[in-house]
């Protein structure tokens, strides 16, 4: 691929991707700043550039001239391999472009600004527990949700064409399937877990100041193989990975200073995401091929690095030692209390603080609403009650309000209701799939980690999923990385294994 | 004005208008976050997503709709009163439009990266002292500064369009004459003042750690009123200010530890433009009148904040002792020391170093390198030889290198050659026009200065300069506000008093 191609068709090809790129990694950029550094008085326009920016970007990718080279360059992909970049390129602009001309241009500049209003509407809502002021915008939200789908017509189910914009071949039908089968398996793991005496987490609420939280994380992430030079982390209220060329791939991060926990899995998490998207061809650059196949197996590379990596005994062999000597709260507590502190299993509110077992609990409660308000069984109005109730019966607890219920996520005010959450727990059952797969390639990976070595793990990785960036859907790449479709059963031997031990079940 | 309006074209042009700016306003984060936060890796990628959103702009802005409906609109125009907010929004969008229209895209999108490539070569070949690295390349730039300048015929000099275009109204004959008046006016006070015993600046240059300096020049500039919930103030190598929108209005500063004049002066500094930029009346938000009127006319705000007000003695009645509280160094440091240090005159190297009386014969050096350049009276390989020539016979001084040459300013190497300078003596001679006027019509100025209070002379700024943004072009609004033409009396009388009465003349 590169700059190589001999096709004047497919160099024209990519000369208007990179434009499309560019507009797009802007846009990114002033999200990036707006939920970083941006003085409050810039938000009302910064919505609204942002939706500018999208808007130009969709009027740039659905160009005809985009479609009549893909239509020009058919005998040309035909003449390649599968596998050549030059193909895949190809196959993927196809995919998305087949995608974003089913969605007019009006419909586009009307969701992003309804998308630029709602957000900032939430960033407000929130503290004030006020669910009643975005409630009419998030009407809006699941109305612009149905009819995004309907430009898809033939779906089995209505939220089929949101799910495969994030996770591509996956439907409603299936997802819920999986969840089943993985919910009728975690159930009792959970009731086994919590029927044991509550682990002591005490050890991690000592006071730490933020910037040696940071510090610590940081050398963590630079072991794991996060490149500084092309990427940087800066503090958020909610942290996420952000792409702005191959080069320049940062996390954002927060830290509560009595909560070590906090800013530390959080990095390891946002490490996890920058690390596949560091680690794609560079010379994809600026082409669709540039980003991590599927919300899927994005999350499992933040859940692999945060959790079957940065939560096992092994890791904290090495650097419980240098945590303890970075904060003096730890010294007189044991590796043991608290490698059971950070991976105490608990029912709790928050999805993002959640522990390894539950977490998925949380997943499909989000899921099964997001189909419920798809379907019209459930109203945005009682959504907060049904919030509640879902809560109640799968984790046994009630929020004491909206902020910490049906406001406690971002995706809902700042995209489609359906699609935005059924990626989290594929991600976590790919996590242990793909981890089993490299382990079993390079057995020495375990001892490795333990001495604080992350480069064997990290170069398969790379070598077997990040390279290919969108090459391969998660399907083609799952299948072809571990020779089998996508399974449950890694994942529920890892959590029984690792919680049977800690829970002596 | 506002969305009031009830002219449907007027309305049409506001939205195509909006548009644009908001290109712009991406590309200026992205500028800004290439300035502070970007880590290296993003170079490359970010000179090409500036480029391609300054193409976008450029060619939204010429677009033929908005010539037809500046067209269309004249009997509207002519309708209203030439004060009239919609008058003159129509009045300078035509402006501006007649003046991007004769440059076609394709220059545009050759310059712009042209600009980007030359821009990341001088941040690596400046502290390499290497001019021949980026020889070829500003050859290139002046080639481009040519034929840029070609595509409005009929000009005098060669530089004319060029200097029009940051200086509406200027032309090289103009300024020339001016420069020449102004020159022989100061050179002799340069001479007297430096045949008088150095002054002792020792008390600038003991330890002052960066974190504290920062919170002493907030502390000012917050008192100037420069609003934080509209802008914030970042690091970086060159000190510049920026604008995202009017709610977003961002200052960057440097320090150095051992050099308590650097980031204090330049935070004054900024900070002025930011007053500026700030006080633009909100209705103009993402319309070409929403921007300084004229690069003189904003370097005046600039320099009168930073010198006019914050090198006076009576603003140092008021912040000294702070000061002294602020950084132990100075507890036996008198005030008439510390004043004295602070506006001492001496022939130096570098252009933002310098002080009030000898700052102008650097911009003097640089704007007649740059119409001998253009007349090509001079190549630019034999320029740094020049640049020393130049210093050695105004200043009397010879840099060691080209680093302290002629690869000193950005300026350059991030736009024309030609049109550059001339802001900053402009700026100058502006600030003590406006300032005579102000305290004219506010007797009482000079007192609050001495009491730590702006706040009249910022209201009167803010009334008669700041809100009408473009309104009035750089001659007009001074004839308009002053009653007078652009003038150098004041600003010589404000340096004769001044240091005068500093040096004993």
């Amino acid at each position: 691929m590169n700059n190589q191609t001999q096709d004047p068709k497919l160099q024209e090809l990519k000369t208007r991707l990179l434009e499309v790129n560019d507009l797009r990694s802007a846009s990114s950029l002033l999200h990036w700043d707006q939920a970083t550094y941006m003085p409050s008085g810039g938000a009302a326009a910064r919505g609204r550039q942002m939706s500018t920016l999208n808007r130009l970007a969709h009027e740039k990718f659905t160009d005809g001239a985009i479609g009549q080279l893909l239509e020009d360059l058919r005998p040309y992909e035909e003449s390649l391999s599968f596998d050549s970049d030059e193909a895949s390129l190809i196959r993927a602009t196809r995919r998305d472009y087949e995608e974003a001309v089913k969605v007019p241009a009006e419909f586009e500049a009307r969701f992003s600004d309804h998308i630029a209003a709602i957000y900032q509407d939430w960033t407000a809502a929130r503290p004030n527990n006020d669910f009643k002021a975005v409630q009419p915008l998030l009407e809006k939200t699941l109305d612009f949700s149905r009819e995004l789908a309907d430009f898809f017509p033939g779906y089995e189910h209505i939220a089929d064409p949101l799910i495969n914009f994030s996770d591509r071949g996956m439907k409603a039908s299936t997802v819920r399937a999986l969840f089943a089968d993985l919910r009728q398996q975690l159930v009792p793991l959970v009731e086994a877990i919590t029927a044991q005496p509550k682990t002591d987490e005490s050890c991690l609420h000592g006071h730490w100041p933020e910037a040696e939280q940071f510090t610590f994380g940081r050398k963590i992430i630079k072991a794991y193989g996060y490149d500084f030079e092309r990427g940087r982390q800066d503090k958020t209220h909610h942290p996420f990975m952000t792409k702005f060329s191959l080069g320049d791939v940062r996390i954002t991060t927060r830290a509560k200073e009595d909560d070590l926990a906090e800013a530390l899995f959080s990095t390891l998490h946002e490490s996890g995401h920058a690390l596949y998207e560091q680690g794609i061809n560079q010379d994809y650059e600026g082409t669709p091929l540039a980003n991590g196949t599927s919300s899927g197996v994005h999350e499992s590379q933040s859940r692999l690095w945060e959790n079957i990596v940065g939560r096992s005994r092994g890791f904290w062999n090495h650097w419980y030692p240098l945590l303890q000597q970075a904060n003096s709260n730890l010294s007189n507590v044991s590796q043991d209390t608290f490698y059971r502190a950070i991976n105490r299993v608990d029912r709790s509110l928050i999805r993002t603080d959640a522990d390894e077992v539950t977490y998925n609990l949380h997943v499909m409660i989000r899921f099964d609403l997001e189909l419920q308000l798809l379907e019209g069984e459930l109203s945005v109005r009682d959504l907060p009650e049904a919030w509640h109730e879902r809560y109640k019966s799968d984790l046994g607890l009630t929020a004491p309000d909206d902020r910490d219920g049906v406001l406690q996520d971002v995706h809902w005010y700042g995209g489609t209701i359906g699609g935005a959450f059924q990626g989290y727990t594929l991600g976590n059952i790919l996590s242990a799939q793909f981890f089993d797969t490299a382990t079993a390639a390079q057995p020495k990976v375990p001892q490795e980690i333990e001495q604080g070595q992350f480069s064997t793990l990290h170069e398969w990785l790379q070598e077997n999923i990040y390279q290919h960036g969108s090459k391969y859907t998660a399907p083609e790449l799952i299948e072809r990385v571990t020779g089998d479709p996508l399974s449950i059963e890694p994942y529920l031997r890892y959590l029984r294994g690792k919680y049977g031990e800690l829970y002596s079940l």
